[in-house]
Protein backbone atom coordinates (compact mmCIF):
# COMPACT_ATOMS: atom_id res chain seq x y z
CA UNK A 1 0.00 0.00 0.00
CA UNK A 2 1.30 3.33 -1.34
CA UNK A 3 -0.35 6.04 -0.46
CA UNK A 4 0.38 9.68 -0.27
CA UNK A 5 0.46 9.93 3.57
CA UNK A 6 -3.21 10.99 4.30
CA UNK A 7 -4.14 7.81 5.61
CA UNK A 8 -0.62 6.41 7.12
CA UNK A 9 -1.46 5.38 10.51
CA UNK A 10 -0.37 7.04 14.29
CA UNK A 11 -1.52 6.39 17.31
CA UNK A 12 -1.88 9.25 20.38
CA UNK A 13 -3.38 8.16 23.05
CA UNK A 14 -4.45 9.47 26.76
CA UNK A 15 -2.50 12.87 25.83
CA UNK A 16 -3.20 16.45 26.40
CA UNK A 17 -2.33 18.45 22.53
CA UNK A 18 -2.45 22.03 22.36
CA UNK A 19 -3.47 24.40 19.54
CA UNK A 20 -1.22 24.33 16.70
CA UNK A 21 0.80 21.09 17.84
CA UNK A 22 0.87 18.53 14.79
CA UNK A 23 1.83 15.00 15.34
CA UNK A 24 3.31 13.40 12.05
CA UNK A 25 2.11 9.24 10.73
CA UNK A 26 4.16 6.53 12.25
CA UNK A 27 4.69 7.81 15.89
CA UNK A 28 3.05 6.59 19.03
CA UNK A 29 2.24 9.22 21.36
CA UNK A 30 1.19 7.92 24.99
CA UNK A 31 0.18 9.49 28.24
CA UNK A 32 1.80 12.80 27.01
CA UNK A 33 0.71 16.43 27.75
CA UNK A 34 2.02 18.94 24.69
CA UNK A 35 1.76 22.52 24.52
CA UNK A 36 1.41 24.73 21.74
CA UNK A 37 2.59 24.75 18.48
CA UNK A 38 4.70 21.96 18.89
CA UNK A 39 6.47 19.41 15.83
CA UNK A 40 6.42 16.29 16.22
CA UNK A 41 7.95 14.23 12.87
CA UNK A 42 7.56 10.15 12.14
CA UNK A 43 8.83 7.65 13.57
CA UNK A 44 8.45 8.81 17.25
CA UNK A 45 8.37 7.13 20.20
CA UNK A 46 7.28 9.17 23.34
CA UNK A 47 4.84 8.11 26.64
CA UNK A 48 4.39 9.79 29.76
CA UNK A 49 6.46 13.37 28.68
CA UNK A 50 5.56 17.05 29.58
CA UNK A 51 6.20 18.88 26.67
CA UNK A 52 6.11 22.65 26.70
CA UNK A 53 5.26 25.27 23.53
CA UNK A 54 6.85 25.24 20.53
CA UNK A 55 8.93 22.30 21.03
CA UNK A 56 10.44 20.69 17.59
CA UNK A 57 10.86 16.23 18.33
CA UNK A 58 12.64 14.88 15.48
CA UNK A 59 12.40 11.30 13.71
CA UNK A 60 13.24 7.90 15.46
CA UNK A 61 13.06 9.71 19.00
CA UNK A 62 12.43 8.21 22.01
CA UNK A 63 11.29 10.01 25.27
CA UNK A 64 10.50 8.03 28.58
CA UNK A 65 7.76 8.97 31.08
CA UNK A 66 8.96 11.67 33.96
CA UNK A 67 10.56 13.62 31.31
CA UNK A 68 9.95 17.43 31.45
CA UNK A 69 10.73 19.19 28.24
CA UNK A 70 10.63 23.24 28.12
CA UNK A 71 9.75 25.84 25.71
CA UNK A 72 11.42 26.14 22.35
CA UNK A 73 13.66 23.03 22.56
CA UNK A 74 14.71 20.85 19.86
CA UNK A 75 15.02 17.25 20.14
CA UNK A 76 16.76 15.82 17.35
CA UNK A 77 16.73 12.90 15.66
CA UNK A 78 17.93 9.91 16.93
CA UNK A 79 18.27 11.32 20.41
CA UNK A 80 16.98 9.53 23.40
CA UNK A 81 15.87 10.93 26.70
CA UNK A 82 15.55 8.66 29.72
CA UNK A 83 12.97 8.87 32.60
CA UNK A 84 14.12 11.59 35.24
CA UNK A 85 15.64 13.85 32.47
CA UNK A 86 14.71 17.71 33.12
CA UNK A 87 15.37 19.72 29.98
CA UNK A 88 14.63 23.43 29.88
CA UNK A 89 13.94 26.42 27.72
CA UNK A 90 15.78 27.00 24.34
CA UNK A 91 17.60 23.99 24.40
CA UNK A 92 18.92 21.61 21.65
CA UNK A 93 19.59 18.21 21.43
CA UNK A 94 21.53 17.00 18.43
CA UNK A 95 21.35 14.35 16.27
CA UNK A 96 21.56 10.96 18.29
CA UNK A 97 22.88 12.27 21.70
CA UNK A 98 21.89 9.93 24.59
CA UNK A 99 21.33 10.54 27.93
CA UNK A 100 21.81 8.14 30.95
CA UNK A 101 19.94 7.16 34.05
CA UNK A 102 21.28 4.20 35.27
CA UNK A 103 25.25 3.90 35.63
CA UNK A 104 25.66 0.58 36.70
CA UNK A 105 23.27 -1.41 34.54
CA UNK A 106 21.09 -3.32 34.37
CA UNK A 107 19.28 -1.98 37.04
CA UNK A 108 15.59 -2.99 36.80
CA UNK A 109 15.59 -0.96 39.84
CA UNK A 110 14.43 2.64 39.45
CA UNK A 111 15.50 3.55 43.17
CA UNK A 112 19.05 3.31 41.63
CA UNK A 113 18.30 5.65 38.30
CA UNK A 114 19.73 9.03 38.72
CA UNK A 115 18.19 12.10 36.50
CA UNK A 116 20.37 14.00 33.76
CA UNK A 117 19.28 18.02 34.01
CA UNK A 118 20.02 20.14 30.91
CA UNK A 119 19.50 24.34 31.72
CA UNK A 120 18.26 26.61 29.45
CA UNK A 121 19.99 27.78 26.44
CA UNK A 122 22.19 24.44 26.83
CA UNK A 123 23.35 23.00 22.96
CA UNK A 124 23.86 18.93 23.38
CA UNK A 125 26.21 18.03 20.43
CA UNK A 126 25.12 15.19 17.75
CA UNK A 127 26.26 11.96 19.06
CA UNK A 128 27.00 12.90 22.42
CA UNK A 129 26.41 10.55 25.84
CA UNK A 130 25.27 12.58 28.87
CA UNK A 131 25.97 10.06 32.72
CA UNK A 132 23.60 11.53 34.72
CA UNK A 133 24.63 15.16 34.99
CA UNK A 134 23.63 18.65 34.96
CA UNK A 135 24.31 21.08 32.55
CA UNK A 136 24.65 24.53 33.02
CA UNK A 137 22.99 27.39 31.45
CA UNK A 138 24.28 28.03 27.60
CA UNK A 139 26.64 25.41 28.36
CA UNK A 140 27.82 24.07 24.81
CA UNK A 141 28.59 19.67 24.67
CA UNK A 142 30.75 18.74 21.70
CA UNK A 143 29.57 16.47 18.87
CA UNK A 144 30.69 12.99 20.02
CA UNK A 145 31.72 14.12 23.54
CA UNK A 146 31.03 11.32 26.50
CA UNK A 147 29.91 13.95 29.65
CA UNK A 148 31.19 11.97 32.98
CA UNK A 149 31.05 15.45 35.20
CA UNK A 150 28.68 18.13 35.89
CA UNK A 151 29.20 20.85 33.15
CA UNK A 152 29.22 24.87 34.38
CA UNK A 153 27.15 27.47 32.63
CA UNK A 154 28.25 28.90 29.13
CA UNK A 155 31.21 26.19 29.37
CA UNK A 156 32.17 24.46 26.17
CA UNK A 157 33.07 20.59 26.81
CA UNK A 158 34.35 18.30 24.01
CA UNK A 159 36.72 14.59 24.30
CA UNK A 160 35.88 11.39 25.84
CA UNK A 161 35.90 12.07 28.90
CA UNK A 162 34.48 15.28 27.90
CA UNK A 163 36.46 18.46 29.54
CA UNK A 164 36.11 22.20 29.33
CA UNK A 165 37.80 22.99 26.18
CA UNK A 166 36.58 26.76 26.76
CA UNK A 167 33.74 29.40 27.38
CA UNK A 168 30.90 30.94 25.14
CA UNK A 169 30.61 34.74 24.98
CA UNK B 1 -5.88 8.18 10.43
CA UNK B 2 -5.15 8.17 13.83
CA UNK B 3 -6.80 5.45 16.12
CA UNK B 4 -5.76 3.81 19.83
CA UNK B 5 -3.71 1.46 18.45
CA UNK B 6 -5.27 -1.84 18.17
CA UNK B 7 -5.52 -1.50 14.76
CA UNK B 8 -1.71 -0.07 13.95
CA UNK B 9 0.20 -2.46 11.28
CA UNK B 10 2.86 -4.67 12.25
CA UNK B 11 4.52 -7.73 10.18
CA UNK B 12 5.52 -11.52 11.92
CA UNK B 13 6.53 -13.34 8.92
CA UNK B 14 7.82 -17.21 9.30
CA UNK B 15 8.40 -16.32 12.92
CA UNK B 16 7.91 -18.51 16.00
CA UNK B 17 7.09 -17.16 18.60
CA UNK B 18 7.09 -18.28 22.62
CA UNK B 19 3.84 -18.43 24.85
CA UNK B 20 3.30 -14.96 26.33
CA UNK B 21 5.82 -13.14 23.45
CA UNK B 22 4.54 -10.04 22.83
CA UNK B 23 5.57 -7.86 19.36
CA UNK B 24 4.24 -4.29 19.20
CA UNK B 25 2.86 -2.34 15.89
CA UNK B 26 4.93 -0.79 13.88
CA UNK B 27 7.54 -3.56 14.24
CA UNK B 28 8.97 -5.87 11.36
CA UNK B 29 9.82 -9.77 12.52
CA UNK B 30 10.79 -11.94 9.84
CA UNK B 31 12.26 -15.71 10.23
CA UNK B 32 13.21 -15.38 14.04
CA UNK B 33 12.81 -17.46 16.62
CA UNK B 34 11.93 -16.13 19.89
CA UNK B 35 11.50 -18.26 23.40
CA UNK B 36 8.67 -17.21 25.87
CA UNK B 37 7.89 -13.90 27.41
CA UNK B 38 9.44 -11.46 25.26
CA UNK B 39 8.51 -8.05 24.96
CA UNK B 40 9.64 -6.30 21.21
CA UNK B 41 8.79 -2.59 21.10
CA UNK B 42 7.72 -0.75 18.39
CA UNK B 43 9.76 0.06 15.32
CA UNK B 44 11.94 -2.90 15.55
CA UNK B 45 13.90 -4.38 12.36
CA UNK B 46 14.50 -7.80 13.29
CA UNK B 47 15.42 -10.80 10.58
CA UNK B 48 16.87 -14.13 10.97
CA UNK B 49 17.71 -13.93 14.80
CA UNK B 50 17.22 -16.49 17.68
CA UNK B 51 16.46 -15.58 21.19
CA UNK B 52 15.44 -16.54 24.03
CA UNK B 53 12.68 -16.18 27.06
CA UNK B 54 12.21 -13.10 28.78
CA UNK B 55 14.21 -10.95 26.44
CA UNK B 56 13.17 -7.58 25.35
CA UNK B 57 13.93 -5.70 22.53
CA UNK B 58 13.65 -1.83 22.93
CA UNK B 59 12.41 0.91 19.56
CA UNK B 60 14.45 1.24 16.92
CA UNK B 61 16.74 -1.59 17.03
CA UNK B 62 17.96 -3.40 14.39
CA UNK B 63 19.47 -7.52 14.68
CA UNK B 64 20.47 -9.09 11.77
CA UNK B 65 20.22 -12.58 10.45
CA UNK B 66 22.75 -15.60 12.27
CA UNK B 67 22.43 -13.61 15.65
CA UNK B 68 21.74 -15.83 19.05
CA UNK B 69 20.63 -13.75 21.87
CA UNK B 70 20.31 -15.50 25.79
CA UNK B 71 17.32 -15.35 28.29
CA UNK B 72 16.97 -12.26 30.28
CA UNK B 73 18.85 -10.27 27.87
CA UNK B 74 17.78 -6.57 27.26
CA UNK B 75 18.44 -4.69 24.08
CA UNK B 76 17.39 -1.18 24.52
CA UNK B 77 16.65 1.66 22.00
CA UNK B 78 18.47 2.45 19.03
CA UNK B 79 21.11 -0.56 19.40
CA UNK B 80 22.73 -2.32 16.21
CA UNK B 81 23.28 -5.78 16.48
CA UNK B 82 24.89 -7.01 13.65
CA UNK B 83 25.41 -10.87 11.22
CA UNK B 84 27.12 -13.59 13.60
CA UNK B 85 27.05 -11.62 17.07
CA UNK B 86 26.32 -13.47 20.23
CA UNK B 87 24.58 -12.46 23.25
CA UNK B 88 24.59 -14.24 26.26
CA UNK B 89 22.02 -14.66 29.30
CA UNK B 90 21.34 -11.68 31.38
CA UNK B 91 23.05 -9.24 29.27
CA UNK B 92 22.18 -5.40 28.80
CA UNK B 93 22.95 -3.66 25.61
CA UNK B 94 22.09 0.05 26.58
CA UNK B 95 20.49 2.39 23.85
CA UNK B 96 22.46 3.07 20.80
CA UNK B 97 24.93 0.70 21.37
CA UNK B 98 26.52 -0.84 18.13
CA UNK B 99 28.20 -3.53 17.03
CA UNK B 100 30.77 -4.05 14.35
CA UNK B 101 31.42 -7.12 12.20
CA UNK B 102 33.22 -5.32 9.01
CA UNK B 103 36.43 -4.06 10.29
CA UNK B 104 37.86 -2.84 6.71
CA UNK B 105 34.45 -1.96 5.09
CA UNK B 106 32.76 -1.74 2.70
CA UNK B 107 32.83 -5.48 2.55
CA UNK B 108 29.82 -6.84 1.12
CA UNK B 109 31.62 -10.32 1.67
CA UNK B 110 30.26 -12.32 4.62
CA UNK B 111 33.43 -14.28 4.70
CA UNK B 112 35.25 -10.94 5.90
CA UNK B 113 33.10 -10.59 8.58
CA UNK B 114 34.10 -11.05 12.52
CA UNK B 115 31.38 -11.89 15.35
CA UNK B 116 31.54 -9.90 18.42
CA UNK B 117 30.74 -12.73 21.46
CA UNK B 118 29.16 -10.88 24.93
CA UNK B 119 29.44 -12.83 27.99
CA UNK B 120 26.70 -13.99 30.41
CA UNK B 121 26.31 -11.17 32.97
CA UNK B 122 27.81 -7.94 30.56
CA UNK B 123 26.49 -4.59 29.94
CA UNK B 124 27.39 -2.18 27.02
CA UNK B 125 27.07 0.94 27.74
CA UNK B 126 24.78 3.58 25.92
CA UNK B 127 26.27 4.84 22.40
CA UNK B 128 29.37 2.30 22.70
CA UNK B 129 31.02 0.79 19.71
CA UNK B 130 32.37 -2.57 19.77
CA UNK B 131 34.89 -3.73 16.84
CA UNK B 132 34.87 -7.86 16.65
CA UNK B 133 35.44 -8.36 20.15
CA UNK B 134 35.08 -10.72 23.11
CA UNK B 135 33.58 -9.43 25.97
CA UNK B 136 34.15 -11.69 29.32
CA UNK B 137 31.50 -12.48 32.07
CA UNK B 138 29.94 -9.69 34.04
CA UNK B 139 32.17 -6.98 32.09
CA UNK B 140 30.80 -3.32 32.11
CA UNK B 141 31.61 -1.61 28.68
CA UNK B 142 31.37 1.95 29.53
CA UNK B 143 28.50 4.64 28.11
CA UNK B 144 30.38 5.81 24.72
CA UNK B 145 33.44 4.04 24.71
CA UNK B 146 35.32 2.39 21.76
CA UNK B 147 35.93 -0.93 22.52
CA UNK B 148 38.83 -2.99 19.56
CA UNK B 149 40.30 -4.97 22.23
CA UNK B 150 38.29 -7.97 24.10
CA UNK B 151 37.79 -7.76 27.27
CA UNK B 152 38.36 -9.80 30.61
CA UNK B 153 35.48 -11.28 32.62
CA UNK B 154 34.48 -8.45 35.50
CA UNK B 155 36.74 -6.17 33.92
CA UNK B 156 35.05 -2.27 33.49
CA UNK B 157 36.66 -0.80 30.46
CA UNK B 158 36.19 3.41 28.95
CA UNK B 159 37.73 5.66 26.65
CA UNK B 160 38.23 5.89 22.88
CA UNK B 161 39.65 3.14 22.50
CA UNK B 162 38.49 2.03 25.61
CA UNK B 163 41.50 0.97 28.49
CA UNK B 164 40.12 -1.16 31.53
CA UNK B 165 39.79 1.76 34.22
CA UNK B 166 38.56 -1.46 37.17
CA UNK B 167 36.98 -4.20 38.19
CA UNK B 168 33.09 -5.21 39.09
CA UNK B 169 32.88 -6.08 42.50
CA UNK C 1 -3.63 -6.01 12.77
CA UNK C 2 -0.71 -8.07 11.96
CA UNK C 3 0.22 -9.07 8.02
CA UNK C 4 2.08 -10.73 5.39
CA UNK C 5 3.92 -7.42 4.33
CA UNK C 6 2.06 -6.68 1.57
CA UNK C 7 -0.23 -4.17 2.68
CA UNK C 8 1.87 -2.25 5.19
CA UNK C 9 1.66 1.64 4.47
CA UNK C 10 4.57 3.70 3.55
CA UNK C 11 4.54 6.99 1.19
CA UNK C 12 6.30 8.42 -1.46
CA UNK C 13 5.60 11.56 -2.87
CA UNK C 14 6.67 14.11 -5.79
CA UNK C 15 9.83 11.19 -6.33
CA UNK C 16 11.68 10.22 -9.14
CA UNK C 17 12.37 6.40 -8.91
CA UNK C 18 14.18 4.44 -11.41
CA UNK C 19 13.92 1.27 -12.77
CA UNK C 20 14.35 -1.70 -10.72
CA UNK C 21 14.54 0.71 -7.01
CA UNK C 22 12.48 -0.57 -4.42
CA UNK C 23 11.12 1.17 -1.16
CA UNK C 24 9.98 -1.13 1.62
CA UNK C 25 7.24 -0.44 3.39
CA UNK C 26 7.15 1.99 6.36
CA UNK C 27 9.18 4.15 4.95
CA UNK C 28 8.54 8.14 3.83
CA UNK C 29 10.20 9.30 1.23
CA UNK C 30 9.52 12.96 -0.44
CA UNK C 31 10.70 14.96 -3.04
CA UNK C 32 13.51 12.93 -3.64
CA UNK C 33 15.04 11.26 -6.96
CA UNK C 34 16.39 8.29 -7.01
CA UNK C 35 18.37 6.43 -9.99
CA UNK C 36 18.06 2.46 -10.95
CA UNK C 37 18.46 -0.34 -8.80
CA UNK C 38 18.63 1.47 -5.37
CA UNK C 39 17.30 -0.72 -2.45
CA UNK C 40 15.45 1.74 0.62
CA UNK C 41 14.51 -0.61 3.60
CA UNK C 42 12.33 0.21 6.36
CA UNK C 43 12.20 2.84 8.55
CA UNK C 44 13.57 5.60 6.37
CA UNK C 45 12.52 9.10 6.47
CA UNK C 46 14.43 10.71 3.18
CA UNK C 47 13.11 14.19 1.94
CA UNK C 48 14.43 16.55 -1.21
CA UNK C 49 17.68 13.82 -1.76
CA UNK C 50 19.40 13.49 -5.17
CA UNK C 51 20.50 9.66 -5.10
CA UNK C 52 22.43 7.81 -7.73
CA UNK C 53 21.96 4.23 -9.14
CA UNK C 54 22.61 0.71 -6.85
CA UNK C 55 22.53 3.00 -3.87
CA UNK C 56 21.71 1.14 -0.34
CA UNK C 57 19.62 2.86 2.33
CA UNK C 58 19.03 1.29 5.54
CA UNK C 59 16.47 1.16 8.59
CA UNK C 60 16.12 4.32 10.66
CA UNK C 61 18.15 6.81 8.43
CA UNK C 62 17.22 10.25 8.05
CA UNK C 63 18.44 11.66 4.87
CA UNK C 64 17.38 15.51 4.81
CA UNK C 65 17.05 18.41 1.47
CA UNK C 66 19.51 19.37 -0.86
CA UNK C 67 21.78 16.20 0.01
CA UNK C 68 24.14 14.23 -2.70
CA UNK C 69 24.50 11.23 -2.81
CA UNK C 70 26.58 8.86 -5.83
CA UNK C 71 26.61 5.48 -7.32
CA UNK C 72 26.92 2.02 -5.52
CA UNK C 73 27.19 3.92 -2.21
CA UNK C 74 25.46 2.63 0.78
CA UNK C 75 24.53 4.36 3.83
CA UNK C 76 23.61 2.38 6.70
CA UNK C 77 21.06 1.96 9.76
CA UNK C 78 20.90 4.48 12.11
CA UNK C 79 22.65 6.68 9.90
CA UNK C 80 21.67 10.71 9.44
CA UNK C 81 23.00 13.24 6.53
CA UNK C 82 21.84 16.43 6.95
CA UNK C 83 21.43 19.02 4.82
CA UNK C 84 24.42 20.14 2.38
CA UNK C 85 26.01 17.24 2.82
CA UNK C 86 27.55 15.42 -0.93
CA UNK C 87 28.60 11.90 -0.69
CA UNK C 88 30.46 10.19 -3.80
CA UNK C 89 30.87 7.12 -5.47
CA UNK C 90 31.06 3.71 -3.38
CA UNK C 91 30.99 5.19 -0.17
CA UNK C 92 30.45 3.56 3.01
CA UNK C 93 28.33 5.26 5.82
CA UNK C 94 28.25 2.68 8.70
CA UNK C 95 26.04 2.10 11.18
CA UNK C 96 24.60 5.30 13.16
CA UNK C 97 27.62 7.89 11.43
CA UNK C 98 26.17 11.32 11.48
CA UNK C 99 27.55 14.25 9.63
CA UNK C 100 27.14 17.78 11.44
CA UNK C 101 26.31 20.71 9.35
CA UNK C 102 25.82 23.30 12.21
CA UNK C 103 28.51 23.82 14.20
CA UNK C 104 27.64 26.26 17.16
CA UNK C 105 24.11 25.09 18.22
CA UNK C 106 21.22 25.84 17.96
CA UNK C 107 21.20 27.68 14.54
CA UNK C 108 17.90 27.69 13.04
CA UNK C 109 19.56 30.15 10.37
CA UNK C 110 20.36 27.93 7.35
CA UNK C 111 23.17 31.03 6.28
CA UNK C 112 25.72 29.15 9.02
CA UNK C 113 25.43 25.46 8.16
CA UNK C 114 28.06 24.35 6.55
CA UNK C 115 28.46 21.16 4.51
CA UNK C 116 29.98 17.56 4.92
CA UNK C 117 31.90 15.98 1.56
CA UNK C 118 33.13 12.56 1.47
CA UNK C 119 34.71 11.91 -1.82
CA UNK C 120 34.51 8.58 -3.92
CA UNK C 121 35.64 5.06 -1.84
CA UNK C 122 35.83 6.52 1.52
CA UNK C 123 33.97 4.71 4.30
CA UNK C 124 32.59 6.25 6.93
CA UNK C 125 33.05 3.87 10.66
CA UNK C 126 29.77 3.08 12.70
CA UNK C 127 28.84 5.74 15.13
CA UNK C 128 31.64 8.07 13.62
CA UNK C 129 30.70 11.97 14.28
CA UNK C 130 31.71 14.36 11.22
CA UNK C 131 32.12 17.86 11.63
CA UNK C 132 31.93 19.86 8.78
CA UNK C 133 34.82 18.44 6.66
CA UNK C 134 36.27 17.17 3.74
CA UNK C 135 36.94 13.13 3.45
CA UNK C 136 39.41 12.44 1.00
CA UNK C 137 39.21 9.41 -1.65
CA UNK C 138 39.25 6.57 -0.20
CA UNK C 139 39.71 6.99 3.26
CA UNK C 140 38.57 5.40 6.23
CA UNK C 141 37.10 6.49 9.24
CA UNK C 142 37.71 4.54 12.20
CA UNK C 143 34.19 3.59 14.40
CA UNK C 144 33.49 5.61 17.08
CA UNK C 145 36.22 8.07 15.44
CA UNK C 146 34.85 12.13 16.60
CA UNK C 147 35.98 13.61 13.02
CA UNK C 148 36.98 17.39 13.67
CA UNK C 149 39.25 18.25 10.42
CA UNK C 150 39.63 16.99 6.85
CA UNK C 151 40.73 13.84 6.36
CA UNK C 152 43.27 13.46 3.05
CA UNK C 153 43.02 10.97 0.47
CA UNK C 154 43.71 7.40 1.78
CA UNK C 155 44.66 8.07 5.57
CA UNK C 156 42.73 5.97 8.14
CA UNK C 157 41.85 8.19 11.12
CA UNK C 158 40.61 7.07 14.76
CA UNK C 159 40.11 8.50 18.34
CA UNK C 160 38.31 11.56 19.50
CA UNK C 161 38.91 14.02 18.10
CA UNK C 162 40.24 11.72 15.39
CA UNK C 163 43.79 11.55 14.26
CA UNK C 164 45.80 9.97 11.45
CA UNK C 165 46.79 6.15 12.36
CA UNK C 166 47.98 5.01 9.14
CA UNK C 167 47.13 4.58 5.12
CA UNK C 168 45.47 2.40 3.07
CA UNK C 169 47.25 0.65 0.46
Amino acid sequence: MSTNGSELPRAIRETDVGEGTTIAPFSVIDDCEFGRDCQVWRFVNCYGATVGDEVMIGSFVEIQSDVVVGDRTRIQSHAFVPSLSEIGDDVFVSHGAKFVNDVYPPSGDPDRWEPTVVHDGAAIGTNATLLPVEIGENALVGAGAVVTDDVPPDAIVAGNPAEIVGYRD
